[in-house]
């Protein structure tokens, strides 16, 4: 029916997370109907971002510079590290604004069943920052997941003879979490977790 | 946190329908991610569209050429018009493959809140294709809304003196619903059930 342009650009739209082809079509069209408001500033920006793309050769977060953003910070704690399997989970901390220090992006966990050994994630490196000297803590920030732990606790092996030292973010109830509602691997490590009430 | 690209990107994103401050987000990183299944074939597909966008001059639908790919197939029924308000209308009826004739998009409906008279649509137009001959059925495909339903009405008044056979989808249409959002099987029923226009 459409044109093969317009085909093409739904089927490139419906493709993205969240997208199917029904909201992809409807975005098109929005597209197509808002050329000045909606189509050229798209444009310009997804082009402004294509051809600045880069992969941070220190800490792996995607940006439009390299060294990104965060590493080319100077107000930045050094002394802070904090290592996340993927550049999503770097971007959800720094939206929290509450971590002062870098990243470590592994770009992905540990995985047997997947068959992804330390070899392909960015431990290497991560080591080899870490040997350069300068950091005081290492903060894992896996996702609580049973990989996720396994890829921290290789991790904390690795790097146990630096003098840095190595913490992961808390497990427990998710705030607002209705104890109703968790499942129980959540709620047994927030029972294990359990402290003292101040 | 991201450069001023990408934070422009991920906005120009969230302005689409469906999408929302999150899902842009999502969908940012995963255009960042991977270049070369994702953002130069979305960046290409844009740039397509934006150097060829057109609005029909004939119909009003909007597409890479003009005339739209639908007036210029010489395999379309010209004897048969369906009047539809908008574009996303003209493409739902396409999805069903079921009407092989020619459209005229109105860009809108007959609206005494919205102050939308006869002469902010394409009435005068579409009077003019008509007069023009060659046309033997116009269908009056609007929406079966009250303004839907009056728009159908002042046009069936304005083309009652040319020899044309004016029908209008049955109303299988739930009141209310807007076309865009039916389901095939219900358009093709609608469709098949046309019914002159009293
Ligand atoms: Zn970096
Ligand atoms: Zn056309």
């Amino acid at each position: 029916m459409a044109s093969p342009e317009i085909e093409t650009l739904t089927q490139s739209l419906s493709r993205l997370p969240g997208f199917g082809p029904r909201s992809a079509r409807r975005a098109v069209l929005h597209l197509l109907k808002k050329r000045e408001t909606a189509l050229d500033p798209l444009l310009a920006a997804l082009t402004a971002v294509s051809q600045r793309l880069a992969t941070c050769s220190t800490c792996g977060n995607v940006d439009t510079s390299d060294p990104c953003a965060i590493c080319a910070d100077p107000r930045r704690d050094t002394r802070q590290l904090c290592v996340v399997e993927e550049v999503a989970d770097l971007w959800a901390l720094e939206r929290s604004r509450l971590f002062p220090g870098r990243f470590h992006v592994l770009g992905g966990k540990l995985s047997a069943l997947d068959g992804v050994r330390p070899e392909d994630l960015t431990i290497d490196s991560l080591v080899a920052r870490i040997a350069q000297g300068g950091v005081d803590e290492v903060v894992l920030a896996m996702n609580a997941t049973l990989e996720g732990q396994t890829t921290a606790h290789y991790i904390a092996e690795r790097i146990e003879t630096y003098p840095v030292r190595v913490t992961q973010l808390a497990h427990g109830l998710p705030v607002g979490g209705e104890l109703d509602y968790l499942d129980e691997g959540t709620l047994a490590q927030a029972l294990r977790a359990r402290r003292p009430v101040a």
